[in-house]
């Protein structure tokens, strides 16, 4: 197996450059850290690039890998490197990047999420995990969210991205896409008189959309929707977390009673 | 106004150790890093040891605050020196920690939240403010979950803190009191043979147990629940984050139909 230990190597220059969207760009590809994670690729036959692990890491994992992979050891110092986390477990993967043409099928079923600016990656990642556990389809990344495949995001998604489609797509062009194949879209609105989330009928197939942390849906969004939801708030927290509100309302409209 | 710019400065070096518990527990304080805490700190009433602002914090918010606070200028080093956030707004308070007495009253009412050895800071912060929104009476911290006041979990619970009850406790000995109150305590676990959470009959008081990020809650809780409760998982993810698992579960349990 190759071995890799020097920080100056080129490989690992452009592992650790994994963490930027230029970086991500330019390799094609993003960064797995965890057997969790890298787990999860391999079960879910995406292309794994390369798999990096150091000597204990590869005496451990090496057996519940399929075989022909492009492994590579590694030291130590390297996978403190490339990694995100302060203990890394020292496997990682190199993936493909999804293609380019992510997109919106012409009809859409299914529940999905929309997001629109969402700005905190872990916010996104564990929203992505809900959406996946709650039986969405896939999630909208629309304009001003964070990057899908940032090391945060990723780390949060925890193998989410495999099981859920992630689009990039406009949100107005979404909300089009979904009235045409007859879907209800819904907004979210941190506002008493829209209205109350136990008042939609659950159903199989929508769209909602949850906003930007701080400033919440976009106003222009909110007008095309079907009818934009509110949880309502007993105490005296101004808001909910956004990650919380978008668990809080998939599991209801896609699961409710 | 007293005026501190010096890094040196002994009052800068308390609030900076004012990020470890150590720090807290020697100055019987802990900070509060931004306008929106300070305002809400100020509106529950809650002493505010010291008021720290940089030149144009105070020129932006002073007329905002109540008279007669103990008011210090500080530089905008110092701001950066003693925030937990690269781009602090400048204005910081050192607020009293609650009496070391904090502890269930005698005859429980309400619905609370047990937590045990949930340890993310993030995680636990999100779960006290979503508390709050689903009107929540506390939280009962239990041994192993991380301390109430780290910089990030008072960050995300994004000023709760003034609004539920936050109490440290064993949880074998709370679950004892919420029987004498006659409520029902159920816990939560990672297992479809579990009973659904939606076939609980939603209820003013209660207790309900969220376990640790990776490990769940503890066997020997399980045993002294009411009943176990389960969020059934439709995709393909393995959990839910905790913060979220605890919102959904929260807005069902209290408020649900």
């Amino acid at each position: 197996m190759e071995k890799i230990v020097s920080l100056q190597n080129n490989r690992v220059k452009t592992w650790k450059k994994l963490a930027t969207k230029k970086g991500r760009e330019q390799a094609g590809t993003y960064l797995l850290d965890g057997w969790h994670l890298v787990k999860e690729a391999a079960a879910a036959n995406v292309e794994l690039v390369t798999v990096m692990g150091t000597h204990s890491a590869w005496q451990t994992y090496a057996n519940e890998l399929p075989a022909g992979l492009n492994a590579i050891e590694i030291s130590d110092d390297v996978a403190k490197a490339i990694g995100d986390t302060v203990t890394p477990q020292g496997i990682f993967a190199e993936v493909a990047l999804p293609k380019a043409s992510q997109q919106l099928p012409e009809v859409v079923t299914g529940a999905w999420l929309f997001l629109d600016a969402v700005q905190d990656p872990g916010n996104i990642g564990t929203i992505v995990r809900a959406a996946d556990a709650a039986g969405f389809t896939g999630v909208v990344f629309g304009q001003g969210t964070a990057d899908q495949f940032a090391p945060k995001v990723v780390r949060a998604m925890q193998g989410s991205q495999f099981h859920v489609q992630l689009v990039t797509e406009d949100l107005y062009a979404a909300l089009r896409y979904f009235k045409r194949s007859g879907l209800e879209v819904y907004g979210t609105q941190l506002d008493p008189t829209a209205k109350n989330f136990r008042d939609v009928t659950p159903a199989e197939s929508f769209g909602l959309i949850m906003g930007n942390e701080g400033n919440g849906m976009a106003k222009g969004l909110g007008e095309l929707t079907a009818a934009n939801l509110y949880i309502p708030i007993l105490g005296q927290a101004e808001s909910l977390n956004v990650a919380v509100a978008a668990g809080v309302l998939m599991f209801q409209l896609k699961q409710g009673k």
